[in-house]
C-alpha cells in the first residue's frame, strides 16, 4: 500500500499518518521529495482502514497494491482448478459445450432440445427454469416442473445440466436436481446469494454482471470460495457499453486476463453477449480462439416461439454446424473438444 | 408496435407476419412503399410475441412503441404520488433530507450522528445495518443489533428511520423496525427481493443500478406496484461510466426526465454518486435545483473512524452547512425545505 | 512515481530498475517487504519513460503520483483565471450566459435571436458557421457568412460572440471575427487544432469530448496553454453513457472537480448534455447551483425549423423564463449574474 | 420513417404532420388506434427534416427506418470491397497483417522492425511520423524525417506502408511517401480531414473512434467515399468502456455486425485495443476467428526502450510465434494467410 502526501504536508501530519498504520502491525518506508513525500507501507496491509488513512490531514491519495481477493488469485494457486461434473471436466485441456434453450419451456422442448445438442457434440445442457426477467409480465420459468423436464433430459441424454438459482432459500431445491448452480448476471453481486452457493457442495457457474469490472467480478468469486465451495467457473457474457447494435459488447480480453489473474475456468456465452443469432458463432469462435475453455450457447428448436430469448437462439441445425468448425481452432492453440 | 420488413420481403411474408400478429386480436396497418413496408400495430400490443415477430423470414426490425411499464408511468396516474412516513410526506411541495451514517457501528456513533442530523434540519434518518460489501472481509454490519439502535435513534429524535434490507426472508424482520425499506443499488434486479418488498406494507426506496437504464429502474419500481405495493420511492445515486474523477457519474438529468416519465417520488444521493466528501455539497444543491423531491446524505461524527465509506461522509458541522444553503435554491424553484 | 515489484522479483532486478530510474537524476527509496518491494521514485519524473520501467524484468506495476499537466493546474497557479471578452469577465463572482442558435442559418435567424436573448440577460452569443455533423449530407454551415451575420449581432446588440473553428487554417479566418474561439468535442483531442488556437491571442472555448476523462481535458487545455494562450475555458458538455434517456449525460460533478484540480473556469452547456429543449430548464439551474462560471444554451425563435439541433433548443420565451430563474439560485451560492 | 403522435393527440395535429411530410414528395399510412396513432412514412425520407416533425405540436418520438449512410452500406453494394495496395489484396480470402513499430524512433529502428516483420510473415508495414500524443511534452514524431525511413524499409523488403496523417494540409506530403493512409481514432470525427482524404486518391485505414458507434464509424466512412474515395478500410481498435484491466475492450462482435451491414473490409489492432503485449496474441487470434480481414499489431525490437506505446508492442520473436499460429485458425473459416 501506498500514500502520498500533499505538497507541503507537515512534517507532524506525516508522522501522524506513519504512527496510525504502524499501530497495525506494517511497517512505513517514507520517500521524502522537494515536492512530495510517499510512503510505501509493508506487511498485512489488510489491517489498514485504507479510507480511514485517507481522510486524515495532509494525506493526498492512497493506493493499493496488492489485489483485494487472495482464495481465487493465480499466486495463490498457481495451478488451474479442475472441476469435474460427472465425466465432464471443465479447466483442462478440453474445451467444453454447455447448450440448451434459454428457458425450459415443456417437456417436449426440453426433451427435443437435448437430443439435438447431445447429437451435435454439447458436453452439457443448459436451462431456466427459474427466470429473472426484467418485466413482472413476462413469462417467469416452470419453476420445479423445468427441474424435473431438466433431469429427464439428462436422463435420456447422460449429459449433466447447470441452472439458474435466483434466491438463497431455493439453493436447497435447485441443487436436489442440477450438476451446476448457475449465478447470472444480475446476481453477480448478490452477497446473500453468494454465500447460500458458497456452502452448498456443488459446482457454481458465476456470471459476469453486467456492469461488473473483472477485479469486483473476482470478489464475487472469493466470496464463494471463502464460504467454503472452491469449485467455482467464471462466465464472461458482455458487458453493457454505449454500442447499441448488440445486446451487450463481448469483452473477449477478459479470458486472457482472467488467465493470468486467477486459476479458475473461464468460459464465454456468445448468445447473451451478442443477443443475435447470426453474430453467436463468429463470436463462439473467437472465444475459442481466445483461450476459453468452453461456451455456453442458447439454442431452442423453433426460436420464433421461444418464450425468452428468441433472438439469439440457435436452431439446432446451425448449432451442429458450429460445433463442427470449432474443434480446427482448438486445435490450433493445442487444445482439444 | 411497428414492424420494418426488409427490402425485398415477398407479399406471402408480409401476409404471414400480419396474420401472426392479428391472431393476438391486434391489427395491422401496412405502409407499403417501393423499398420499404412497414406495419403498424395498433392495440393491445402486450398480448404479441415481438421476438418471436423479429425472427419471421422478411422481417428486418421490430419496434416497441408503448413503455413497458405501465402502474409507474406518468400516464397512468397523472398526479403526483405523495408517500408518507410518520408525518414526513415525500413527493410534495417540501424538498426532504435522510442522513445518516453508512453503517450503523455502534449505539453511540448511531445516536451522536442522529441527534446531529436532527438538529442541522434532516427529515428522516439512514443508516446501514445489513450492510453489501463487494469484498467477503469488509464489516458487514451489525445486523439487528443494528436496527435496535436506529429504533433507539428514532425513539430519541422523533425522526423516521430508512434501512437497507438485503433478501427476501430478512423482509419481516427488518420491516418490524424500519419505516422505509431500501433496495440498494446491486439489488436493483434482485426479482425475489422486489417481489417480497412488493407484498410488505411500507414505503421503498428503490436506488438505481450502477448500470441500469432508466427504463430498467422504472421496470423494476413496476415490479413492486405490481405486487401491490404503491408506496415506491426511486433514487439517483450515480451510475458507471468510463469516468474515474469519481466513483460514480451523477446523472442530474434523470431526475426531470423522472418528473415527465413517472408520478413517483424521486430522491437524489450525492454521497454515493460522487464518493468525496467534498463533492457532496455542490451536487446536493444541483439535486435540489433539478427538482428532486429529497436528498439522501451520509454524515458520520468521525469519517476518518467509519468502517464504511468514510470518506464520502460529511462530519455534522459540515452538513449543517450544507443545510443552511439549500432552502434559497428550494425557493428559487418554489419550494420550501 | 511509485514501481511495485512482481513477488519473487530478484535483489538483481530491482537494482537494474533503480539504476536506470536514477539514470534520469530522480532517487529511489525502495521499500523491502517479505512479499513485495516498491520503489518510491522522487524528483522530477517527467523525465522517467514509465512504460519503459513497467517492461523491465521483475516489474509488476508503475504509478503516477504527479499529475500530468502543469499549467492548467490548481497548483501551478492557485489563483482563478479571470478571462475578458469585451466587458465580459468570465471566472469571476458573476455568472455569465452566452446564447443563441446551434447553426447561424440567415441574417434574419440571427438577429432575431441575438436581440431576443440580449433582452433576457444573455452576455455573449453564440452561433455556428462551421457546423461538424456527423452525416455527409447534413447542413454543414454557412462559412464565412455566417461570421458575418454574428459579427453584424454583436454591432447591434453589443454582445460579444464565440463560434467554432474546425480546422487549423481555419483559424486566422475565424478569428479575424469572433471574440472567443470555440473548439468543439469532437476536436477536444485534434492536437493540431489545439496547437493552432495556442498560437493565437484570444479566448478559447474547449468543450469536452464526448468520450475523455477530465484528465485528459486538462491535457488538452494544456496543450492550447504550452503554445502561449492562457486563455482558457472549459466546457462541459455531456458525456456519453449507456443511458439513452438523454443524448449524453450530462457529468455535473465534473464542475466542483475542475475547480478543485484547476484555476480555468468552467461553464456547462445544458442543451448539448440533455439534446432536449425541456431538460434544459432543469439543468441548467443545477449548473449553477454546482458552481459553474456560466452556461451556454441553444435558443432558436423557431425550433422547428431550425436546420441544427432544433429539439434541444429554447424558444425566446423560455429562454427569458429561464433567465428569471437563475439569479436566485446564484444569490443562493454566494454568486451574481 | 415513422412519427408515433401522443396519446390524446388531435386529428388536426395529426393532419399538420402528415401535411408537412407529404410537402416532401414522401406518402404517408396513418395507423389510428384507441391509444395511440403511428405515421408510417414511405419514400426518400433524407428529404424530411426529422428534428423538426419532432418539435411538432402532438408528436411523441420519430423513429428512423433506414439507416444514414448509403455508399458504405452492404445494400448498396452487396459485394465485398477488394482493396489493392501495390500487390496486396485486402478484403479478399487471405488475411493480412500490417505490422511494425508505434512510432518510427530513427532509421535503425525501423529497418531492424520491417526486416523482422517481413520474415515472421507480415504483408504490410505501420509506423507513425506524426503522432497524436494526448500530452504537449510527449514525443511528437520525427515528422518527413519518418516517413522517408518508412519509404527506406519499404524499398528494403517490399512491403508497401500504411501511416497518420492528423491535419487536411499533410495529406498531400504523406500521400507522397504513403501507400496507406491513416485515419487515427482522435480524428474519426475530424470531419476536414475526412473530407481531405475523401479527395485523395489512395486507400484509408480508418480507425474506430473510442467512443464510436458503428453506425457513427460507417457515417465517417460514408464521408471519405462521398467526396470520391472508395478504398475505405475499418479497423477496430477498442472502446472506451468502464473496465480498467485493460487500456480499451476490444469489440470482437464488431467484425461481424460490419460484415452484415458494409462492403468494407475490417481489420482488428489488438494492440491498441489490449494495451498489453501479453494479451495480443490470444486476441489476434480471437480477431481471425471473428472473420477480420487483416490484424494490425506493433512489433518493437526493443519494447522497454519504445518511446510510445512500449507496453503493447511484441518483440519480433514474439511477433514471429504469434504468426505462426493463425494460419491453422484462418483455414478454420475456410480463408487463407
Amino acid at each position: 500500500m501506498i500514500v502520498v502526501m500533499k505538497k507541503g504536508a507537515s512534517p507532524m501530519q506525516v508522522e501522524a499518518v506513519i504512527e496510525r498504520i504502524e499501530l497495525t502491525g506494517c511497517k512505513v518506508h517514507p520517500s521524502v521529495g522537494e515536492e512530495t513525500t510517499i510512503l510505501g507501507v509493508i506487511g498485512d496491509v489488510r489491517a489498514v482502514n485504507i479510507a480511514q488513512i485517507q481522510l486524515m490531514d495532509g494525506v493526498d491519495r492512497t493506493m493499493r497494491v496488492a489485489r483485494p481477493y487472495k482464495l481465487a488469485s493465480r499466486e495463490f494457486n498457481p495451478t488451474d482448478t479442475l472441476i469435474r461434473v460427472s465425466d465432464v471436466v471443465i479447466g483442462g485441456n478440453k474445451v467444453v459445450v454447455m447448450a440448451g434453450p434459454c428457458a425450459v419451456e415443456s417437456r417436449e422442448q426440453m426433451l427435443e432440445t437435448a437430443h439435438a445438442v447431445k447429437a451435435a457434440g454439447a458436453t452439457m445442457l443448459r436451462g431456466g427454469a427459474f427466470k429473472p426477467r426484467s418485466s413482472p409480465y413476462s413469462f417467469q420459468g416452470l419453476g420445479e416442473e423445468g427441474l424435473q423436464y431438466l433431469a429427464l433430459a439428462r436422463e435420456e441424454t447422460g449429459l449433466p445440466f447447470v441452472t439458474e438459482v435466483m434466491e438463497p432459500q431455493m439453493v436447497p431445491l435447485v441443487s436436489q436436481y442440477a450438476d451446476m448452480l448457475q449465478i447470472g448476471a444480475r446476481n453477480m453481486q448478490n452477497f446473500a446469494l453468494l454465500h447460500a452457493v458458497g456452502e452448498a457442495h456443488m459446482p457454481v457457474l458465476l456470471k459476469r454482471g453486467l456492469m461488473s469490472t473483472i477485479e469486483e467480478w473476482l470478489m464475487s468469486a472469493e466470496y464463494i470460495l471463502s464460504h467454503g465451495n472452491n469449485q467455482v467457473i467464471l462466465c464472461e457474457r458482455g458487458i453493457r457499453t454505449f454500442e447499441t447494435s448488440t445486446r451487450n459488447t463481448l469483452d473477449i480480453s477478459a479470458v486472457p486476463v482472467l488467465k493470468q489473474l486467477t486459476h479458475l475456468p473461464v468460459m464465454v456465452d456468445p448468445s447473451h453477449a451478442t443477443g443475435k443469432w447470426d453474430l453467436v458463432e463468429p463470436t463462439a469462435r473467437a472465444g475459442v480462439a481466445a483461450g476459453a475453455d468452453g461456451l455456453v450457447i442458447e439454442v431452442h428448436p423453433r426460436p420464433e416461439e421461444a418464450l425468452s430469448d428468441g433472438p439469439q437462439s440457435l436452431k439446432p441445425e446451425r448449432f451442429a454446424a458450429l460445433m463442427t468448425s470449432l474443434p480446427a481452432i482448438a486445435a490450433a492453440i493445442g487444445r482439444s473438444m
